[in-house]
């Protein structure tokens, strides 16, 4: 037992009381009438970062606040960068929370006690697991045995609007040899891991327009391209039938997956069965030649999101619409250019287009995908932290989903990211009910103060 | 000029003003708030059979009532059964109006005088032309050349639900030779026509389920089925690339077109261009090897009514959706049966359906396609009587939408149907502006009064 694991056991009520005070903020950051409270939230956290020893203050934004701390004292030592996020997610539907969301409870489970609100997991806990951390080394020793800047936004949920403006022109104070964020969950209950890659994103809408109005199907129908039969043949044309996406040149950059990545996919003991029985499905067919696992965090997809035209409503009404509607993303895997993708979609649906139709595509905002360097400084330190903390070996996993900021730190500070897991998969962010466990959050501060040390040996 | 052209010609400012009077009552079948109105109507109806010169009464069914009159003095002469609607559909949108709906106004155009008014032309005006046409017997001879039955619904607009019902329970007070019925549009203005045949239909709704509720895309995608990607590539493999249904069977039943019904259509002169650019297309494909005319009213459909699924408001969410759906309807021609045709459909879809979604198929009430011997007496006599109204050969059409009624007449009835259009193609049916011209009104009520003369020639 080292000094700081005996620091942090001593304070675990202290830990847990000032966790619920936070979590009892409702810093909804897309609810106008919770503005008072994002900010509240955001002087809070700059409190707790002078608490634990930073130089802390407020930065405004044009929207919610940005809280920043830092302290600079190891001379010669790497410089990491800690982001996280005080805002929240809104917590309706209200009627299915077993407390108020914004009143943190404590509820025993046969897997061990769990803090349930709004943000337990999603970001509050875990972000404050670092902070708690950093305060450890700075109780015990009086110093950090590495540089750190702490970085905490508060309009995570409402897409970061504030955040890449502030790394450009903050870029200087922001430099740093690694950036180390806690927003994606461990593999599994008590398996700790480090996400080094996620998928990136290419985003459009598109419509298809047939006749200049509505017409009625039985006086037109027949000599009339129906938008709604076109839209569908174009996109079902997209993909084969072994799941493979036909774009031509889709698949270009799309660098394979090596066979030692693979193996240690096959090591993460993937359960294809509890997956099915968790969507609700009897097949998965997913990509002919790859696992479920590979399909979801490894291999790009083109889905549907949304596809309207025609009548819509109860009963029938024989129509033959002017226009149909889809809205169509890929999930990217490294080095596929979102921009690229996007306008390769565009093309295969205009290619696509059978004559009677016009088509018309906006491409949305994408999002580079992330891969990171398993071999990296920080990432080996996370790793070593994490199995010191957990008593197993850390795993590296690959998420299916995105974090733009990611991109955002390699592209403005050309620093990569760590993503160390701290949570659970089942904490229900965004969902009622949302959870953090209280070992989780205990072992996630002892995970911070280890992985400083860890990040002083490089 | 017979007596019956100077009775007609002598009263039309009484005819003018009596149909006007009946626009006047907003009997709109679908609104409640009307219900009052409709009645009214039923009951203004049947006093004008009366003063035509028929038995006339008001029958009570479970929606709105049904007027009957009758008139059976010709001993030995055929029997015709002459069937329209009083109900109208409603008059909104209001304000692209140019005068309220129910304020029926004269206005002079290049092509002659019209009456606007909700109801003028489907069916309010042709039918009164029948009823005129009678009373020009009557007032004239005291008595008609025919026997004559006059049924006029007051739900048409709303599917005519307790017509079968009536028919079927008063089949032999409406036991007749021959239907006539006006509620289509002539060929082309003052070109008088028969419509021969009408198509029929067959509708379905699909739902498409994948995962039991909705995912995040970025951390399910590629490894679950989207069930939009699935519905859209199923409804795009119900067409080959030359607009051929693929379905199995869809054409066994489908007679083909004889030489000389095609030599007719050709003799039609259909205006491709005018119709492109009626619809605002550069191109109306269409079946491979037929005409516009051929494939809208002669040749069996399949369309997409509606489709949806996902995330259909503004912006964008990456979500994968549990279910699509979409609204089909094939429009059928003669000897094609409406259930057997949705349940090949039904089954196309679910084979066509990939793994990991299921398939749910609601099959909607259809309608048989009808055609009518063009050498029949009622329809050769109305032939006659057209052309002798206007001064030049009527022609043979079929049309593309269905008159559900026409199949009970003959399931029920045992009675064919003539579908004498007495109005134009661009008389706005259910839209606003309306109108019906003051010639064709005139001309209508000729119509009728020749072909009681006609149908007495059998």
């Amino acid at each position: 037992m080292t000094t700081l694991d005996a620091w942090i056991d001593a304070h675990r009520d202290a830990h847990l009381d000032e966790l619920k005070a936070l979590l009892s903020i409702p810093s909804v950051s897309t609810a106008v009438e919770h503005a008072g409270d994002v900010k509240h939230a955001a002087g809070w956290v700059r409190d707790r970062l002078a608490e634990a020893g930073l130089e802390a203050r407020v930065y405004e934004t044009e929207g919610h606040p940005i809280v920043y701390g830092e302290w600079l004292g190891a001379e010669g030592a790497p410089t990491v960068l800690i982001y996280g996020h005080y805002d929240v997610q809104p917590a309706d539907p209200l009627e299915l929370w077993r407390n108020p969301p914004f009143e943190p409870t404590i509820e025993s489970t046969p897997t061990g006690d769990i803090l349930v609100a709004r943000g337990a997991t999603d970001d509050k806990g875990q972000f404050y697991c670092h902070v708690k951390g950093i305060q450890a080394h700075m109780a015990t020793h009086g110093a950090l045995p590495v540089n750190v800047k702490v970085l905490i936004e508060g309009e995570e949920e409402v897409g970061s609007d504030n955040l890449e403006p502030f790394l450009r022109e903050h870029a200087e104070m922001l430099s740093c040899d690694a950036v180390v964020v806690s927003d994606t969950p461990m593999h599994g209950k008590g398996l700790p891991s480090i996400t080094y890659g996620l998928r990136g994103m290419a985003a459009l809408e598109v419509t298809v327009t047939g006749p200049s109005h509505d017409l009625h199907s039985g006086l037109y129908g027949g000599g009339v391209r129906n938008p709604l039969n076109a839209l569908a043949a174009m996109i079902g044309s997209l993909h084969d039938d072994e799941g493979r996406i036909t774009i031509d040149g889709f698949y270009d950059d799309v660098e394979p997956l090596s066979d030692d990545e693979r193996a240690a996919f096959v090591a993460l003991n993937h359960d294809e069965d509890a997956f099915r029985a968790e969507v609700g499905v009897a097949d998965s067919p997913g990509e002919a030649g790859y696992t479920v696992y590979e399909c979801i965090t490894s291999r790009p997809t083109l889905d549907v999101n949304g596809m309207w035209g025609g009548y819509i409503q109860p009963g029938f009404k024989t129509v033959l619409p002017s226009k149909a509607h889809a809205k169509i993303s890929c999930r990217l895997v490294p080095h596929q250019d979102p921009d690229t993708i996007a306008k390769k979609v565009a093309a295969a649906l205009e290619a696509a287009a059978p004559t009677g139709v016009t088509v018309e595509v906006t491409l949305h905002h994408g999002a580079s995908a992330v891969i990171a360097d398993r071999t990296g400084f920080a990432v080996q330190a996370a790793m070593r932290a994490q199995s010191r903390v957990w008593g197993v070996d850390c795993v590296f996993t690959r998420g299916g989903g995105s974090i733009p900021v990611v991109a955002s730190f390699k592209n403005i500070l050309d620093a990569d990211t760590v993503l160390m897991g701290l949570g659970n998969e089942d904490d229900r962010l965004h969902s009622p009910n949302e959870k953090f466990g209280v070992e989780n959050y205990f072992n996630g501060i002892k995970s911070t103060a280890y992985l400083l040390e860890e990040l002083a040996a490089r």
